[in-house]
């Protein structure tokens, strides 16, 4: 496709921001509630490890796109994880 | 960094791996339960959407670990998608 790089970066972005604004409320949710009962920590942790990666891979790559989309996530996803670790500590101590 | 092409990829994969494996579990629920009642149209057409996208952003620039990690999230999440269209649709008949 005969495509310029900056429309190609435009499709990125769109792409970005579908996938971040659609994570956007459980996040937010999550961090309102402290309601973690439904979030499973295994999955969690592979999500945010693997969220975690793409950014690496987009700063190793220098595609902008993926770096904004994964730092973004990474943030939400790390705060929510710390969250519920916290949970499952305190659970544990009851 | 100097890093080979091949050793970027391996970052990718690794980096595809986790977030679809982490997407498994609940693609897999809801196909099964076909209970959606949790899920929102909304977001999950916007979260659809951008991993389209994302697809389409990886076969331009060509990236093979974005290509089959959203090639593969895609067609879950699509399949999840229109459960929840049909099961919108039921509901509203009643």
């Amino acid at each position: 496709m005969s495509l310029e790089p900056h429309q190609i970066d435009i499709i990125g972005y769109c792409a970005a921001f579908l996938t971040t604004i659609a994570f956007l409320p459980q996040a937010i949710w999550s961090w309102r509630t402290r309601d973690l009962s439904g979030i499973s920590l295994g999955m969690y942790s592979l999500f945010t490890a693997g969220v975690g990666l793409w950014l690496v891979y987009g700063l190793i790559i220098e595609k902008w796109p993926l770096i904004l989309a994964n730092a973004m996530t990474f943030a939400l996803a790390l705060s929510i994880l710390m969250l519920k670790l916290r949970h499952t500590a305190t659970e544990h101590k009851k």
